[in-house]
C-alpha cells in the first residue's frame, strides 16, 4: 500500500528513467548491464544515478537480476525509507540475504517506514537473533503492531490486513465523518477506500465508500449510504479470502475477530499479490516442482526437485515390471516394444490435459458435489471418444506399416482403454484429493502418471499375450 | 464494478442466505439440490425465494452448475437490474446461451443498467443480427459508448477501460472538487478511488487519491496533492496492463490516447479477473487443452483436446521409430524394452520441471536477456546433478536385479545424458519461443517431451549397442 512517488535527485534521471524500462514496462537487459558497468567500473556517483532513476519496485527488480557481489554495492546507497520499499518489494530468497547485510538500527529505522503488515512480513524472514536485535531497536508501539500481526497464522487474513482503519458510528453525518478524517491524520491508513459503519461493541453494519462520501450532501447519514459488506473472519485462509474478493470485485473488506469485531482490513492490492503467488504454485505443482527462488542456490534447487523424481522412478518401476512380466512375448514380436511407450504416452498426456482442466475447475470452484457427477461422466465420454480417434489412426497407419491386422487391432484396442482411464484417473484423482481437503494440483500428476503407465503398459501387452499369441 | 447490494425480497430470505454459502464462500451442493428440487416441482415460489436469497455472483454461479433446462425456468423470475447484473458475471458459453433466450427490449434496458465497459462485453459476446436489433433499442449515448468500446481491439486496455471518469485542472481546490463531484452526479463512475488532474489539453499530469482529498485542507490545490502516475495506452494487452498494476500496486490509472488525452480508467477489480485469466491460461496450455466452458457439448470439448493428441502421436512415433531401428539388439536383450521407459519417463518429468519453472519465471519478467544465460547453465547443472543421482540409485538398484554391470552402466549414463538435455530442452524452448514473440506456455511441452523421448531412447539404446553388444 505505497503509493507511488518517484525518487528523482539527478539531474540526468529523467533520460535514464526513459531507457529503464522497456515497452512492456519491465526493466530492459540493456539498463540492467549499464548497472553492472558502472558497478565493476567503480562509478559510485553513476551506479547511485542508475538507481535514483528507478521506483523501488524496479530496484526490486534489478536485484533479481543481478548477482550478490552487484547488489551490496547498491544497498549504501540508500536511505532508510528507500531501503525500507525495495526490501518490502523483494522475494523471501533475495530479501533473506539483503536483511542480513544491514545493521539492526538501519533496519528498524526502515520498518518504521511500512505499514504494520508490511513491515510483520520483512520481520518475519529475519534470523531468530536479527529478529530480536531489530525489536529491541524499534518504537512499543511498532513493536506490539508488528508482533500482534505475527501471531496469527501464516498465509491467514490476520496476516494480510492493516490494523490502520476508518470506522465510524452509523448516526455520523458525511460532514462530521470528513471532519475526523482530517482530524485523525497518521491514524488513518495511507489509502482507504471504504468507511466502515460500525455498531457500539464495533461489529461492521455497513460500507460506505469513500467516492460515495464525497457525492452525497454534508448532512447525508452514513447509515442511508451505506451498503452490504462482507466480513473476512481474521483467521481465514488467504486463498479464501482471494476468492472472495474475486469474486463479489471487493476493493476493501473488514477483517473480524471471533467475536465479530472490527480488527482491520485488507486491500484488493494485497489480494493481485496472493492470486499471483497461489497460481504460479499451481503451475509449479502440476510439474511436481516448488519454488526455490531466484537466488538459491544449485544445489537447493537439485535437491528441491529430487523427491519427486525419486518417487517417479519408483511408480515407472513398477509400470516397468508389467513389461518384465511379459517379455517372453515381446523376444518373439519386438514389435510390441516399438508400439509400447506410444500406447503409454498418448494416455498421459490426455490424462494430463483432464488433470488439468479439474485442478483449474477446482480453483474456481466451478466443479464441486453438485456437478461433480456430470463432468465425470463427460470426461469419460471425452476420453473415449478421443481413444476412439486416436486407435483408428494409429491402428491405421499401423496396418500400412506392418500389415499385420491383429496387431492393429491390439493396438487399437489398447489406446481406447488406456485414453478411457486416462480420463477417469484425471478426473476422480484431483477430486478425491479436493474431499480430502488436500490441494488437488499437489500430488495429482504422480498418481495420474502411474496410471497411464501402469494401465498402458497391462492393457496393450495383456491384449497382445490374448489376440497374437 | 457493481456494488454489493443483496436482493433480498422474500421474508425468509434471511435464513436462505445463511445456507447457500459453504465456509469457504462458495455455493453448496445442498442449495443446488434444493434449486433443482423446486424447479422439478414447478414451485415458482420457493424458486423465486431461492434466486432472490443470492447475490447476482452467486446466481450466476448456480447457473454454472445447472443445466439448461433450469436455467431457462429462473431468467423469467428476474428483473432487468438483476439479469443485468448477472449475464455480467457469466461465463462466455454461458452467456451466449442466455443471451439467446431474452428478447432484444428486455435485453437493452438490462444493458443500461451497466458500466460501459461490462455493457460492452456483453454486446460482444451476442450474434450480429441479436446485436443490432438490440442496439437498435438503446438510447442513442449508450449505443455510441458501446460502439465506440467495441472499436478497440479484443483484450487491449479500451475494451477494458471505463470512459466515466473523474478529471480536474490542477488550479482546483479540494473544495472546488468536491462540489463538482457533488454536481457531476451520474457522468462520474458508481465507484472511484482517484482524481486525475490534468492539463488544458486533457493530459494527465498526476492523480490524487480520493482518501487524500478528504484528508487534506478544503483549500488545499490539487497540484499539491497530487503523486505520479502511470498511464495507459489505449492499445496495451490486457497482460501488459495487468502486469502494470500488480508491479506497482495501482488501485486505478487513467487510460490515454494516441495524443495522450485522458479517455478512461482502469479499475483494479477489472484487472484481478485478468489476472486470474492470464493464469488459468498458463497451467491449461502447459497441458494442451484449452478451456472449452463448463457448457460446452461433449464433441466441443473432444474436438478441442485432439489437436495436442495428434501431435503428440506423431512425435511419438519418430521417437519410436528410434526403438525400430535397434530392434534386433531388443530381440536379444529383453531388458532394454523393460528399462527404455524408465529413461524416457524420468527425462520427460526433469523436462517438464524445468519448462514450468521457465514459464512461470517468464510470466513473472524475472527471466530476460539480462540473466538467461545465468539461468540456463544453473538449469544444466541441476539437470547433471539429479542425473547423476537418479543414475546411481537405478543403476544400483538394476545391478541388484540383473547382475549385470555393463547393464548398470549404460542405464546410468544414458539416465545422466537424457536429464540434461531434458533440462537443456526445458530452458532453451520457452525462451526461445519467448524471444520469437510467442507465448511460451502453448507449445513448448510437446517440444520438450519430444526431445526428451526421442533422446532417452537413442542415448539409451545407442550407448547398449556401444557398451553390451
Amino acid at each position: 500500500m505505497t503509493g507511488s512517488t518517484p525518487d528523482v535527485i539527478d539531474p540526468h534521471a529523467e533520460d535514464l528513467e526513459d531507457i529503464a524500462l522497456g515497452d512492456d514496462y519491465a526493466l530492459t537487459a540493456n539498463y540492467v548491464d549499464m548497472v553492472v558497468d558502472a558497478a565493476d567500473r567503480g562509478d559510485t556517483a553513476r551506479l547511485r544515478a542508475l538507481v535514483h532513476a528507478l521506483r523501488a519496485e524496479d530496484v526490486a527488480d534489478l536485484m533479481g537480476f543481478l548477482s550478490a557481489d552487484y547488489r551490496e554495492d547498491i544497498i549504501p546507497l540508500l536511505d532508510a525509507e528507500e531501503l525500507a520499499e525495495i526490501i518490502a518489494e523483494l522475494d523471501t530468497n533475495l530479501r533473506e540475504e539483503v536483511l542480513e547485510s544491514v545493521p539492526p538500527k538501519q533496519l528498524a529505522a526502515a520498518l518504521g517506514e511500512l505499514d504494520s503488515d508490511d513491515a510483520a512480513d520483512v520481520v518475519d524472514d529475519m534470523e531468530d537473533q536479527q529478529r530480536a536485535e531489530v525489536l529491541a531497536e524499534m518504537s512499543d508501539v511498532d513493536r506490539a503492531a508488528i508482533e500482534n500481526t505475527l501471531a496469527y497464522g501464516d498465509e491467514t487474513a490476520g496476516r494480510l490486513m492493516q490494523r490502520e482503519v476508518l470506522a465510524a458510528p452509523q448516526f455520523w453525518t458525511v460532514s462530521q465523518t470528513i471532519d475526523h478524517i482530517r482530524a485523525a491524520g497518521d491514524e488513518l491508513p495511507d489509502l482507504f477506500f471504504d468507511v466502515y459503519v460500525v455498531d457500539p461493541s464495533m461489529r461492521p453494519v455497513g460500507a460506505a465508500a469513500v467516492s460515495a462520501l464525497l457525492r452525497a450532501q454534508p448532512e447525508a447519514k452514513l447509515e442511508n449510504l451505506m451498503e452490504q459488506v462482507t466480513e473476512i473472519p481474521v483467521d481465514m485462509d488467504q486463498e479464501e479470502v482471494a476468492y472472495i474478493f474475486d469474486k463479489y470485485h471487493l476493493i476493501s473488506a473488514p477483517v473480524v475477530d471471533i467475536g465479530g469485531r472490527l480488527v482491520g482490513q485488507i486491500t484488493v492490492d494485497d489480494i493481485v499479490g496472493v492470486i499471483q503467488d497461489e497460481s504460479e504454485e499451481d503451475i509449479l505443482a502440476l510439474a511436481g516442482v516448488s519454488d526455490a527462488g531466484r537466488d538459491a542456490t544449485i544445489l537447493d534447487i537439485a535437491r528441491s526437485r529430487l523427491p519427486w523424481l525419486l518417487v517417479n522412478t519408483v511408480t515407472a518401476a513398477v509400470a516397468a515390471s508389467i513389461i518384465g512380466a511379459f517379455q517372453d512375448h515381446i523376444a518373439k514380436l519386438v514389435a510390441l516394444a516399438i508400439l509400447l511407450p506410444v500406447v503409454a504416452s498418448l494416455g498421459g498426456n490426455a490424462g494430463t490435459q483432464t488433470l488439468a482442466v479439474a485442478v483449474r475447475a477446482l480453483a474456481a470452484r466451478e466443479l464441486n458435489a453438485a456437478n461433480a457427477f456430470r463432468i465425470v461422466r463427460r470426461e469419460m465420454s471425452v476420453g473415449l471418444m478421443n481413444g476412439i480417434a486416436l486407435a483408428t489412426v494409429l491402428a491405421g497407419a499401423t496396418f500400412i506399416w506392418m500389415r499385420d491386422p491383429r496387431l492393429s487391432l491390439t493396438l487399437g484396442l489398447a489406446l481406447i482403454v488406456n485414453l478411457f482411464l486416462a480420463s477417469v484417473a484425471g478426473i476422480l484423482v484431483p477430486l478425491t484429493l479436493d474431499r480430502l481437503g488436500r490441494d488437488p494440483a499437489v500430488s495429482s500428476s504422480v498418481f495420474v502418471t502411474f496410471v497411464t503407465d501402469f494401465m498402458g503398459f497391462l492393457s496393450f501387452l495383456g491384449l497382445a499375450a490374448l489376440i497374437l499369441f
